[in-house]
């Protein structure tokens, strides 16, 4: 199966997208990967390392959109550019069936939408990062930024995409959803709670657990939490914010401390890098944009090589398991039903 | 200067109650404390310590307001309850100026409204804490969670109560107030934000510096960020959550570890418990609610003592300040501009 890769996306482009895409190639034999990108740039990183040169396709593009620019306008008018002859790439070619991109934001879900094409009858596709949890055990966050002005079918929307997903990626045959709310009892919530809520209670089908407080997103209880996009990317730059700060308030204690805190940091050290990178939710791979006709993950912006081979095998276990047919499917059925 | 406390409101009511308010009468000689609740309760523990007698007065209630009642149905109803008979103690006595409770933040919110009366002309009073930040200095979250839906109207009234609230408490001529909202360009944020972002913009004589990421809330970059109270809610309790979460990892892999990571906790103990205090808000006293005609604290349900006294001294520093009047004076000059 065929990944296309934009090698140019991304803070650290191309060199971590490139090592990246060799490494997935190592961890799955299945894989041949596209990349995408200016070859005068990718070549001298290739020639520099080992890999099985039938398994990488070469595309040239010249030229790259920054995160400064306009989605809708750069998707448009740079046709030269590594995203969007990626996105070319895999609407053109069949057996090319996912895509991987550290770039803009922005333009990833832009070029998505106009390119790859929302699959019919969902109402708005939606960006859904997996987070770690205290059990071990993922959490599929939809939305996380793409709609922020939502209704309520949007959520349920999410729902449906989200279940796919989480099924695909956590390994659970019927996902506890819940919904985002300030308190978990029923009559919790906003007005687009309170109608997010009817909406999914009555679905049939889905095991839809109730309202789910900020408090216990990570805590493992739960498969997939529904929100709209402007709240799910204050629940998700919240968290991070915090854990940046006690880890950046813990640092200052063991530097700024006696002997006793600096030794206790040193021992401690792999501990700490432990649980860093167990709660490191981009070194998991990237967020899926659900609800277009392929497979599109969104690698952070920061990606190293092992985020870019993590999301490149994340979009071929998506393509495996059919994820956006299984969207399509659960939408046409729903649309089915209501007719 | 008396301030009302609710002894039997919150989790560790009446006892820690009432030894946070002992505590605070030792750390300021001009405060009185009336402590509303069952005699029959509080007297023992009063027996077992010493203080000045002549600071405490005591009200009898016979009955308590718990988290599972309906806030509007128990206020109205429960006229023997601490906290209906507290409110009615700092309406009715002049000397009285600010209010302390631990209890069920509906049933005090609702209580504050029905009972110390919304200032003129403030469209919505709002629940605010002061959380700690990375450079050590405090930032007010406004509104936290009494008002799920808003309109920009009201989040502009936020931020000039807010704006009171961080002069008297954080030690800041003028606030750099900044809305909450999915990044910190001008154009993000749902149709809410971008409202209240002209509003705010317009809006003379306050320092108001854009948006806000919910990553940056915890940075120190702001002293009051402004937001609807359902995600000053989400916010606020995903922060928490992540916080939980990491240091919940942390124990783990100390006492889950070898020799070495144990010993290196053990080192470490100090610093860390350090950063949790640091860190842990419900320890630097309560979340006021703002917009109301005198000082209400709402500590929170699991105070201890110390989270007590802190919120009964914040209480008595808002009343210095006289922060119901500035906020009332905002407000009026507001509206009188309008006209």
């Amino acid at each position: 199966m065929k990944i296309v890769v934009d090698a140019m996306g991304g803070d650290l482009a191309p060199k971590e997208i490139v090592l990246g895409s060799l490494d997935a190639l190592v961890a799955d034999k299945d894989l041949t990967v596209v990349l995408v990108g200016d070859v005068d740039k990718i070549n001298p990183i290739l020639q520099e390392e080992k890999y099985d040169k039938a398994r990488v396709e070469l595309v040239d593009a010249k030229d790259v959109i920054s995160n400064d620019e306009s989605p809708t306008m750069a998707i448009k008018t740079k046709k030269e550019s590594s995203l969007v002859k990626a996105f070319d790439y895999l609407m053109a070619n069949e057996d090319a069936e996912g895509f991987v991109s550290a770039g803009s934001t922005g333009a990833v879900l832009v070029g998505a939408f106009m390119k790859v094409g929302r699959i019919k009858g969902v109402s708005r596709p939606a960006l859904a990062p997996i987070l770690p949890t205290a059990k071990g055990n993922g959490v599929v966050l939809c939305d996380c930024g793409a709609n922020v002005d939502c209704k309520a079918v949007n959520l349920l929307h999410f729902a449906l995409m989200g279940r796919a997903y989480a099924q695909a990626m956590l390994d659970v045959e019927e996902p506890r959803i819940a919904l985002l709310s300030n308190g978990v009892e029923d009559h919790k919530g906003n007005e687009l709670c309170h109608e997010a809520f009817e909406l999914l209670k009555a679905e049939e089908g889905i095991n839809f657990v109730g309202n789910c407080e900020a408090r216990d997103i990570l805590s493992g209880d739960y498969d997939l939490i529904v929100c709209d996009g402007f709240n799910g990317n204050i629940a998700l730059k919240s968290a991070e914010g915090a854990a940046t700060t006690i880890i950046g308030e813990l640092k200052k204690g063991v530097y700024g401390g006696g002997l006793r805190a600096k030794l206790g940091g040193l021992l401690l050290k792999p501990t700490l890098k432990g649980v860093m990178k167990r709660m490191d939710y981009n070194a998991h791979g990237g967020a899926c944009f659900l609800g277009v006709n392929k497979v599109v993950v969104k690698s952070h912006g920061a990606s190293k090589r092992k985020s870019i081979c993590a999301s490149i095998l994340q979009a071929k276990s998506l393509a495996v398991h059919k994820t956006p047919e299984n969207i399509k499917q659960a939408i046409q059925q729903k649309a089915a039903v209501e007719e």
